[in-house]
């Protein structure tokens, strides 16, 4: 039986239509004037000796964004889409990444400098290579598809218990069949998607005004000239034909060849692919797409995806010498003019044909038969192809190098318009985007357990941690969290512990309140519900209360729960403290919306340009809220004496509301720097008494720069939050930010290598 | 200004009338025939040197039982019946503690045990009484009351800002007073409270047929004859005075000075006393009361407070000379018949008036007022008192031992009636009140921090520790409950370690789980929501299921849930394996709600029967829930063939519930040691591959006895728990119960001393 018969016979479509995806994508650093980056590998990507994510190919100006291999296209964007953001907004603010597949302006061929990591056998191959084919063509830059079928269809397929061989002849009959067809077949990829049509005169001496569809699939690109020296027809043929190759010197290494379709098993050898199967393909014919901020749309993954299955499910196959033809149209058709029809046009549309069979057998979502739908209108008209569009674009007079800084530059700059956000992972949390920020960025191996709970898996070698939520780790206990969530309980910990807190009674009836009024009767007090936190039945006395101020205030409390606190009110101004690892890493201050006048504009004027900010966005999607215009701002204006319509003279500053959190309209300003020492060894002391290793302690400190001591402790905490928000330190109104998810990962693993 | 005059102009009544609390009883461990019990002090009660609740005053068989103090009475309390059932419930079962003042069956002087301590000079001390006193002399027990006021009140009364040491002037003149009218009328409380009328021949060889008011307070009892060389006028001249009777070896040390009323400070030396002041006092006159199994009743000790408090409301004052006249008119009434009226009755009645007035004056609950009319009723019938009440009890024949012998089995019994909950906490959660019942007896420092949260401080040779719900500790990870709490993660988790989960799928929309029927149309499976426990929307196929019951069964599930999983399912029994600290220390069996017949009853008389077990309760607040008799109940047997009237087979069993929970009258059957140790091994390895020390673990293992090997792992884990309960494993239907509670100390204080 065909795998399409078992396919059919089984049921099995809706298995067959999923796969594992991965994309590798090389691109070159380049300068602003858009000359190859000397610089070398940014040490914010840490040690490439273990990056699963941001590597380098041959040259050490080469990056090489490696997604992890996922079982939808749509998780596999996501992956490609955040690499991209960590990779734009780590490199130096002088680079960007090259958006073509053709070099940029390249020094002279010495001056190119080999990847420079600490395996010298690596070095090596890099130079055998450069002195085999010469430095310049290994900077071609390109886009790697892998592809297998899932776990699940193997075992599907296998269900009548098959050993584990017959399996694994299964699974190469299959990856064989799908490359024999590919690499018959390519030509039209490149067709379509073709997009190196000229280089810089930096590669090429030769002046020329010839256009091609793809330089990198032409004789003039990148090739091994050995290609047809290799059976596509048998696993053992295919692995014994490359051992040969090697054994002979046409190649250094097995992983020399370079063919359009590579076959990858479990082990490092290709022998292994005879006992344990093919496992992924590596299809590598693809240029950069320039067009496309990731170098690769969606929808040409879309396409690839349905002309791999295609490759399967058509009765057609084809025989080595076939292959070879294949191989000879592809190379024909990357010289052809971008303008001009494809000589092979009528296959093209017969392989489309084919293409819209098998979707629809295969009751594939609508979107692919979109694609195919492009694929016909290109082959009608190739003046809409990739490298004619870039041609049409560079005959306005830009240079290859002009045009490719100005992607490029482009490209860099979407991933800075919300630079809190994580491109493909917008909708969690912000502060787990920024965690996996830093975890692609610093190479921690990261997996996504649990969209909803925010739940990531972590692996740097070898030592999984799991973090929800941020900051929520191994290295936090159970009961220190409860403690935390218990004020009572964290208020009693810490007096224990010989903290300052606020004196004060927890009560349970309005007659024990009333009963213990005499030991308030002479301070500033706070009355307030225990269980709330947003201001609702919280009475502030700022000089003594009097008896029925006092009893009033009790009842409020009461209506809002079952038990109220009566506590000190400590005059001062109140400061988050971010503890992570023993150490204080941000102090924030919260201060309630304002604006602060130009002597022109209108309060609504200055709200409005306020709120133009980047930071500033609605429902915490951004590190700030936008100030609002509502009746609580209009009445906090009244009440002094203003209206949303009124010239703020120079330099006055008005608040717009009483409370100072960041969801109203705050501003968040940092004040690490400014904070005086003695304070963040209080917090750092506070945290070790609550045995925890990420919290944020609100302290009220009256005077920042007066040091604490015995008899001036100089400040009262509030509150110890576990699970503490970490964008709003991240990005500050004023001041500099801090990055704390890089310090959430460094206290997982100590050992990582930073910059 | 007076203290009264104080509290009244500055409205400080309510502080007043607080205190903190603490008891003292001592009790001397008695076999089943009334003797001196010569075994040593349990080793369940560890270690005597860090004990703060369980200790032994001069004899090995003289338990001391040690409240901690706290602010209300009722505190107190709780903690004195706690204390009472985990002594009840830990002596050897031929053991209860003695209920008189007066000894039981003692042997020759000789035998009387001294206590076995690590401490020397401890040991050393006594002998020295022994010698001086006579051992038997020793062993006569009683209660000291210790009171101060609380620190709030201590504050309240020095707002105007007193220096330390005024403050400590302060405290001592409050307290000396106290002790002066304490002193002066202590006679009272004799008469009310006296309770040992008789001793047994062993203590006294005079034979007499005299009844007393209180032996242990008449010149028959145990006395220092020096009390009145101790002047209570002021606190120099206390201290000096038992300094002098030490440095002329009047006393062996200055504990050894027993005054009714002891002045306790900060520093271990009398004279600390001078410059830091009394923080509370010992009032030890007080007979083991044997008629309350607490040894003193609550009532007693509202008594003793208003007393107290009356001492200082009163204006009378007393000097040295009337003290010792006071000392004289205790030792008066201790010599009394207790069928006759007092000799002081008259004044009697005018303390008890000022006490009615104090009370008043202070707004003191009802309650005080009640105790209060009692006290008037006993000085007008004499027969109502204590000691007349125990003579009239003999008179009937009982002899001291006899009667000493019921009471205190009586008492020791009433720990036994629901040895799942602990006297004074049984409000709390049962695997709580679990945890309690162990820090407790192994000698562990506790307090509740928060009742509602079931929260819990702990602290053994000064580490500290904290528990929430019986067992969420520091050995636990914030991230590890995070894990368990997600259901798919868990599975994830223990997946990726290699452990047998039952293989399946989550699908977010019906569509996607119909695609992927084939995955599942050859196995047992079991459909479910994703995130419910209680059985609704789940749908079980034991055998491979057909499409069409595929799609109701996964439309029903959706009903429930967004998610849902499709398993495997596997054929066995569920057990629960309970892992703490890297062990399994408990394995569970869980059957749904039954009957075995014996021949002759209904399955309704058999229910009523089985729902008599004491550990059978309702709502949670026993190991085991009663079986109900519902509907679901009729329908199953229906569905069997019978009826609640059926009379059934002996040895035939019938199943009333599906569902094995406990809580819907399911049984409980330890098998820990039945399961075979390789399921144990597994069970370990997976809680540390969750990285978690407390977990309840449920497997399915369908042949507990065929070792779990590579080829046969032999189970599959369902389920991983966080805070998993206790108490169903500590008490079952069948086996031994487990104590988990226990493991969760030794987990936390690995270094203590167990029997």
């Amino acid at each position: 039986m065909t795998i399409k018969e078992t396919v059919l016979t089984n049921n099995l479509q809706h298995l067959f239509v999923k796969g594992s995806f991965g994309i590798e994508k090389e691109g070159l650093r380049t300068d602003l004037k858009g000359n190859l980056a000397l610089t070398p590998h940014p040490e914010a990507f840490g040690n490439r000796k273990h990056h699963p994510y941001i590597q380098t190919d041959f040259s050490e100006s080469q990056l090489e964004l490696v997604t992890p291999p996922h079982e939808t296209l749509q998780e596999q964007y996501q992956w490609l889409k955040a690499l991209h953001d960590v990779v734009n907004r780590t490199l130096d603010k002088d680079e960007f990444v090259w958006p073509f597949s053709m070099p940029n302006r390249l020094p002279k061929e010495e001056a190119i400098p080999i990847i420079d990591v600490s395996d010298k056998s690596e070095i090596e191959y890099r130079e055998q290579l450069a002195s085999k084919y010469g430095k310049k063509k290994q900077m071609i830059s390109g886009v790697h598809f892998n592809f297998s079928f899932t776990e699940e269809f193997i075992e599907a397929l296998a269900q009548d218990h098959l050993t584990e061989e017959e399996t694994a002849d299964l699974c190469n009959e299959m990856y064989l069949k799908m490359s024999r067809n590919f690499l018959r077949y390519q030509w039209l990829l490149t067709y379509l998607f073709g997009a190196s049509p000229v280089s810089d005169d930096t590669y090429s001496a030769e002046e020329s005004n010839t256009y091609f569809r793809s330089i990198r699939n032409s004789p003039l690109g990148y090739h091994n000239t050995f290609s047809n020296k290799v059976s596509y027809q048998s696993i053992r043929q295919y692995a014994e034909d490359i051992e040969t190759l090697v054994d002979d010197k046409t190649l250094i290494e097995e992983r020399e060849y370079y063919g359009a379709s590579r076959l990858r098993g479990k082990g490092k050898m290709v022998r292994d692919l005879i006992s344990k199967g093919t496992r992924y393909v590596e299809f590598r014919s693809f240029d950069i797409n320039p067009l496309d901020s990731l170098g690769f749309s969606y929808e040409q993954s879309q396409f690839t995806h349905l002309f791999l299955l295609t490759m399967i499910w058509m009765e057609r196959d084809h025989s080595d010498k076939e292959i070879e033809e294949g191989a000879q149209m592809n190379k024909a058709t990357a010289l052809e003019n971008p303008f001009e029809p494809s000589q092979f046009k009528k296959e093209g549309i017969e392989i489309l044909n084919l293409m819209s069979e098998t979707a629809s057998e295969l009751k594939m979502e609508d979107s692919y038969h979109q694609v195919i739908e492009k694929a016909e209108s290109l082959l009608e008209n190739p003046e809409q192809t990739l490298s004619a569009k870039i041609v049409t674009e560079l005959k306005k007079g830009k240079s290859h190098i002009q045009y490719g800084i100005e992607l490029g530059q482009q490209y860099k700059q979407t991933s800075f318009e919300k630079p809190f956000l994580l491109n493909g992972f917008q909708e969690m949390e912000m502060s787990t985007q920024l965690l996996l920020f830093d975890a692609l960025k610093m190479g921690v191996e990261t997996s996504v357990l649990d969209y909803n709970d925010q739940f990531l898996k972590l692996s740097y070698t070898n030592k999984v941690e799991y973090v929800r939520n941020g900051n929520m780790t191994s290295k936090d206990t159970y009961i220190s969290h409860w403690i935390m969530a218990n004020k009572t309980v964290t208020k009693k910990v810490l007096k224990n512990a010989g903290y300052q807190v606020p004196g004060g009674e927890e009560f349970t009836s309005e007659q024990q309140a009333l009963d213990h009024f005499v030991l308030f009767r002479d301070k500033p007090i706070v009355i307030k519900p225990k269980s709330t936190n947003y201001g609702i039945g919280i009475s502030i006395f700022k000089k003594p209360a009097s008896l029925d101020g006092y009893t009033e205030a009790v009842r409020l409390a009461f209506q809002e729960d079952a038990q109220i606190l009566v506590e000190e009110y400590i005059e001062g101004t109140e400061y988050r403290f971010f503890v992570i690892n023993d150490k204080v890493e941000a102090v924030l201050l919260r201060q309630p919306a304002n604006v602060i006048g130009n002597g022109s504009d209108t309060i609504e004027e200055l709200i409005s340009e306020k709120n133009k900010h980047p930071y500033r966005g609605v429902k915490h999607r951004a590190p700030l809220e936008k100030i609002k215009m509502g009746e609580i701002e209009q009445l906090m204006l009244k009440e002094q004496g203003y209206s949303f319509d009124s010239i703020l003279e120079k330099g006055k500053q008005v608040f717009l509301r009483e409370n100072s959190n960041i969801s109203t309209g705050g501003d968040s300003i940092d004040m690490t720097d400014e904070m005086h020492d003695s304070y963040k060894q209080i917090a750092v002391d506070m945290a070790k008494a609550l045995e925890v290793k990420v919290t944020g302690l609100d302290l009220i400190v009256p005077d920042i720069n007066k040091p604490s001591a015995s008899d001036h402790p100089g400040y009262v905490v509030i509150e110890a939050n576990f699970n503490p928000a970490m964008h709003m330190h991240a990005f500050v109104q004023k001041g500099s930010g801090r990055n704390l998810s890089e310090k959430v990962i460094t206290m997982l693993y100590p050992s990582i290598e930073l910059s």
